[in-house]
């Protein structure tokens, strides 16, 4: 007997809600990407938090790739172009 | 017969790399945290950026619970108090 609250009808509950987590997660640094261009100004805006992302994403995919999960691997994939875009413009608007 | 080129020694060294990715990715507002401190100014930052991976990690975290995964709740737990945190000051120096 478990005291675990869920039981097997709340995995896909729990799936939907890991894919709308990992979209808000994956896609968090384009409004930082949108506000650059448009203030032409990011000097406020550390490097190293893009930077880091990058190389989180990089290891990441690595992990996809060993655990063989398409999805870890697709994700991270999104998420390494959406930092490294934001890599060039914080050093371009420095 | 499978052409994956890995198998089940590469498993060990997959978490591993998984930690490693998830210390990047958990972290990786610390700095900018640091440089709104530092500058005592955040114009340039982008206030959704943290409010995404506030709302990002409390979904994961609601996901980590559903497939009672620890490591979930826990490194999206550090993840949150982190955005937190960075709202805050993004706020506070806008």
């Amino acid at each position: 007997m478990s005291f675990w609250p869920f039981n097997g009808k709340n995995i896909e509950m729990a799936d939907l809600i890991g894919y709308i987590a990992a979209c808000f997660t994956t896609f968090s640094l384009l409004p930082q990407i949108l506000r650059i261009r448009r203030l032409k100004e990011a000097r406020d805006v550390s490097l190293f938090l893009p930077l880091m992302i990058v190389i989180g994403s990089v290891l990441w995919s690595v992990y996809g790739v060993l655990i063989k999960s398409v999805p870890v691997i697709a994700a991270n994939g999104v998420a390494l172009i959406i930092a490294l875009i934001t890599v060039f413009f914080t050093i371009r608007y420095r």
